[in-house]
């Protein structure tokens, strides 16, 4: 059965790493007391050790210990031996990159398809869906194909943002980019604005957090949701 | 002598597409009475026609005719035919893929080499640097490669948007975004503010429009500039 928690954000304003999502996270991986960490999206260029271990302070206020699986000298052994999984946030482009180049994407989707929990924030939930082509980051590296995990049917929109109806700034709105990702795309969108996350138990897709989600369809009106039509 | 015009967008709040620069337009394009137009990156979905026929209004304000570059059956000939060449904004990716695909990056660039005045408005001026990996579009279609013309030895980030000091959202300010880039390219970045352009005539680079530009280098803390000092 199928085990997902994927957030918009790791960290509220004003707030630790990881410090809202802790209750949910106690439960989520109340099984385990390892949580084998992604750290491949390096926010601001933070080394791999660096931004573990980042994670692992966060996560021993729930007593759950993590290792990096940039520590493994063959990846694939880590992810085989991992009884959870998290994902960070940081730029999606360099973690697909590095997710493709180590041949990495299909045994993480068999893993996560055979029941082990996988937690996602930011760039670790985008990569849940079939692609990474609704991200908000910088192409700073090019990864050898765009597709992700399609453990979900649906792409993300991590931090979702709103129109500011009194900015005079003429750069595209989110919402603009999703209806062009939408002229060339038909998969649908679910834009997750900061402190919601999707928990997913098997069949049952729940949003968490406060209000609702902006829901994208090609061609249909986008609109605000408390669930996941998906 | 290379001549290029680079904008950082198309529009200023409040006026029509391409009214601030119109003066500056007639004096760049003075030498021809037809612009050669490259319609690709199709801001919000629009046709290819339907963007054409957008920009032709607005250069008919300064007696300038538009030709599609998507019109001839052959669009190497449309560049070996063209006296001044236009690039429109919209989704960089888009435009990336489709002048790769269509194996026009080398011919471009040697037609801009040998003299043709290129203007640029946003995705239009992404692609003058080295690389389209400062962007900030949506990844909405995957590209045969980031490289674009390189007919400026420096990075460009349009719409470039200082942080809000206000704000309380998470997702990743633009400075950490080109932080990020730096640490794993080292080409300079140029922020250029919306009503900003770049003026390039042979050796002489100036920057246009009110105020400075940000300028990052990597290793080094970003700084206004009035000049561009690549």
């Amino acid at each position: 059965m199928k085990k997902l928690l994927l957030a918009s954000t790791s960290t509220l304003f004003g707030q630790s790493y990881l410090e809202y999502l802790l209750t949910e996270l106690t439960t989520f991986f109340s099984h385990t007391d390892t949580v084998t960490f992604i750290p491949y999206a390096r926010p601001g260029g933070i080394s791999h050790d660096n931004y573990t271990e980042l994670v692992a302070m966060a996560f021993s206020k729930i007593d759950k210990k993590v290792v990096g699986l940039h520590t493994y000298q063959n990846p694939l052994v880590g992810i085989a031996k991992a009884d959870a999984l998290y994902t960070g946030g940081g730029n999606t482009f360099l973690l697909v990159q590095q997710l493709h180049r180590l041949e990495l994407m299909q045994p993480l989707k068999q893993k996560i398809g055979s029941g082990t929990p996988y937690f996602g924030t930011s760039a670790g939930s985008n990569i849940a869906g079939p692609s990474m082509k609704t991200t908000n980051d910088m192409p700073i590296v090019y990864p050898s194909s765009f597709d992700t995990l399609g453990v979900v049917d649906f792409n993300l929109n991590p931090h979702y943002l709103d129109p500011d109806p009194n900015s005079t700034h003429k750069g595209e709105t989110r919402e603009t980019r999703i209806r062009e990702f939408h002229s060339v795309d038909p998969t649908p969108v679910v834009g997750l604005r900061e402190g919601n996350y999707i928990l997913i138990n098997g069949k049952q897709t729940t949003l968490k957090g406060s209000g609702t989600a902006r829901i994208f369809e090609a061609g249909k009106t986008p609109f605000e949701s408390l669930q996941i039509p998906f």
